[in-house]
């Protein structure tokens, strides 16, 4: 027997927004996370935020919780409906609402994906630079704060928003901010909802900072004996005041993986990677001034691809990391994303070997160390529970490490599911001020429940 | 008869902590804007974090309302207890508690001065950049989301927090971040705190980032024939790419003002003020480009100012426009804030000539052309009500005006007082819901009442 809540959102909108068949239940189950998957109730495609206040006061009026999906490259499980109930995807809400090439700021629709509003921009001269890696929507990544690469240069996604469209639980819509640069004015929202993870409400219109095209842009890469001499040396040109755009670690296993992976031929050491940009006399000052900083400090295999063909191809190497270690059959992988103040990364990615050598797993550590967070890649047996377990507390206790150097668990990939274990360890006192908040926005829960709060 | 929380008050704390004194209580009724001044019962000075869950906890128990003060040069009234009470100058708690130059960041007591603490950093080669003029401190600078000169590249005062410490209505006392330069963890109410006026607890720790003195600084300035022509260049200079680190719009009666104060003998036509700062190369590249681009859109008075001497004494004509009008015997005046996107910035700079050659009064126009902020300063005779009447006419439509193209009441100074009028307009539905927050975090509304919310 067709549950009510279905028969209403059938009479409520055309037929082809919403769906319960079982390649969509089984593509809104899971993200790209480890996390076991749970099937929605119901897929719901908005095409407007009317279609937004709708669906919300269903959930509503039938107690049916609701969770936002972008295009699901999470890696918290901040997508699976862990309760049930409609998974709201935003694929179809993908629009430029307003380009201001001449305010250098743009207005999209939360489903639009980066790649997708480059493509729109850049002929202009503009670009959005953040760049997590997955071709993630501008939705999604408000809603986990995402970063990347670019984030040593431009901040996360909260330092991009000037304004937020959001509908709330109980039907308001409101905007959280303006079109001005900055603003006094009033308490601000806006750095609320970037990182709530559709906890808070649901998004319907984004106003992002533009940045203009880098007039040129050197890439380089070096290599050291250890992790701890890369940290050092990314430390080093932090210090040095040279505004890198990105500046990426990634030890010799991922190395030897990606290799393996896509024949990218690069020396299998630990190593740095590099992108200079900005206008042409400055960046190749900061270029040579990063060379002889960090030749003194004795990398070796220092290559600059100057070409943008050699330049792409090294970002991709990057940005496959993550895949190199899932391709192989039978194994999958759990990742952490430990973040704390850039003085405590070399002990802290001295302490993620130690902890891997000691698990008899094998795994990668690489990120940006630029903002003192990287990322763990451990590699475990899909059919036992053990190597899973064992993966899990490495992750573990490098997030309580973390805390305890007063950093933080999660530098961008979020809570959602796996980080909400130290959301006491980290926040303290402040967490029930954090539930209260969600309280207050969510009474009754609705709201992708079982993310963020234990 | 003494009340009961005064004695209170004199039994928890050192006799010099609190006083009475018609001085303190006068020092404490008002700050550097026009609104109508109002004595706190009481002067409390808190020596520690501890000192303040106390206070917070004897306005709890007798309901008499708090009022934070830092050092009151705030423009909106924000210190001013217009429900009496107790006014909690923070002005003993200005220590550095931790400064890390390895990792670029600094926590300090919100008593300490953002020249106090550049005292202390700067030769380490860091600076702490965010200049509102005044010295401030920087937990009144945290409460406004104060910015200044150099926000068009540092941005505003909340961008620049990693943790604030804050004690809550109850008592509890939160950390809000980490010293991670980025997080995904929780929700984010570090950003909250900035720029609610000490409406929703009481700032006891700051945790900033901090920023390499750059190697080489060139100042400049040029004049146009209007304020259009004026506002037109600088979003030419902002569209080119350019990373400035100042750029000023001051109009020319401003300026034959301050040339009056100061004898500084500038040009009394339309002006830009600029700084370019990084490296030595590149900061040539980008004042060579800034005065090509200038020239082609016929700016005169083209002169640079690179040594420091010369540098410092422009930037301090610039610092005592607002005092340059404020010193005339039985005038004072009134202060606009609005911000909009760049591309509106002409018109309305345009308007704001126009309302004041309406009215008859004497008012100057400069500010933050860079975002999109500027300021009028509109002088009225203190025994006029009319005058003062016009003034804030002025203001007001501005405000509005502002708004309705996309931008901000109150772009840097805050709500305060003057600008509650606004609010609705400005952030409609969302009011409601920054009200709702005030309530969550302050029930029995005694944190600095009457501000923000009308
Ligand atoms: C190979 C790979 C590399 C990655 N590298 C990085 C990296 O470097 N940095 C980084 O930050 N992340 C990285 N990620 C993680 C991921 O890309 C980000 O978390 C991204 O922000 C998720 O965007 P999405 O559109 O896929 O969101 P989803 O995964 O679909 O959803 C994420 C969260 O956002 C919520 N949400 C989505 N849309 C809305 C909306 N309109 N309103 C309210 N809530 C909404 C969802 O409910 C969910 O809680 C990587 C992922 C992969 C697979
Ligand atoms: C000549 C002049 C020029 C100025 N130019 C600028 C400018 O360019 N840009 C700009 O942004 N501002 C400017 N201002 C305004 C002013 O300097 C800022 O608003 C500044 O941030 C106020 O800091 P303060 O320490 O004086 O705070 P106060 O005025 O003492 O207080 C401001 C607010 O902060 C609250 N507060 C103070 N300390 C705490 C705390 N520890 N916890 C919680 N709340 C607290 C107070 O309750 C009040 O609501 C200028 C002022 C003057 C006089």
């Amino acid at each position: 027997m067709e549950r009510e809540f279905i028969k209403i959102c059938k009479q409520s909108f055309n037929s082809d927004q919403i769906t319960s068949s079982e390649n969509e239940l089984y593509r809104h189950s899971h993200d790209e996370s480890h996390h076991p998957s749970v099937e929605p109730d119901l897929v719901f495609f908005p095409e407007s935020a009317d279609d937004v206040v709708n669906i919300v006061g269903i959930s509503r009026q039938f107690q049916i919780p609701i969770t936002p999906f972008g295009t699901g490259s999470g890696l918290e499980g901040q997508v699976i409906p862990v309760k049930k109930g409609i998974s709201v995807n935003f694929e179809r809400m993908n629009q430029v609402i307003k380009f201001s090439p001449e305010d250098m700021l743009v207005t999209v629709q939360p489903g639009i994906t980066r790649m997708g509003l480059n493509s729109i921009i850049n002929k202009h001269g503009l670009y959005f630079p953040i760049d997590p890696g997955a071709d993630a929507s501008i939705g999604g990544m408000v809603a986990t704060n995402a970063s990347g690469t670019t984030a040593v240069r431009y901040g996360s996604m909260r330092d991009q928003l000037l304004d937020l469209e959001v509908v709330l639980a109980n039907g308001t819509v409101i905007h959280t901010g303006t079109k001005a640069k900055k603003s006094s004015s009033g308490l601000h929202l806006t750095g609320l909802f970037a990182g709530s993870e559709g906890t808070l409400g649901l998004i319907t219109e984004i106003t992002l900072k533009l940045h203009g095209i880098p007039e040129h842009t050197i890439a380089a890469t070096c290599t050291f004996d250890t992790p701890r001499a890369c940290t050092e040396a990314a430390h080093a040109i932090l210090l040095s005041g040279i505004p890198i755009l990105r500046m990426e670690f990634v030890d010799a296993l991922s190395i030897s993986f990606v290799n393996a992976y896509g024949s990218y031929g690069l020396p299998e050491k630990h190593s740095l990677f590099f992108e200079f940009a900005g206008m042409q006399k400055a960046v190749e000052e900061e270029s040579l001034l990063a060379e002889g900083l960090l030749k003194d400090m004795g990398c070796e295999n220092w290559a600059i691809a100057s070409d943008s063909g050699e330049r792409a191809r090294l970002w991709k190497a990057r940005h496959e990391m993550s895949y190199a270690f899932r391709h192989i059959k039978g194994m999958t992988s759990t990742g952490g994303d430990v973040c704390a103040p850039i003085s405590k990364l070399p002990h802290l990615v001295d302490y993620a070997r130690e902890l891997i050598a000691e698990s008899g797993l094998t795994g990668g550590i690489f990120g940006h160390v630029g903002d003192g967070n990287f990322h763990t890649i451990i590699m475990y047996d899909t059919s036992s529970t053990d190597e899973l377990a064992k993966a899990e507390q490495i992750n573990g206790r490098l997030a309580e490490r973390a805390i305890e150097l007063g950093g933080t668990c999660t530098g961008e990939h979020g809570v959602g599911i796996g980080k909400r274990k130290y959301q006491f360890a980290e926040h303290g006192a402040a967490l029930e001020v954090m539930k209260s908040m969600k309280q207050l926005f969510d009474p009754e829960n609705l709201l992708n429940p079982g993310k963020i709060f234990l």
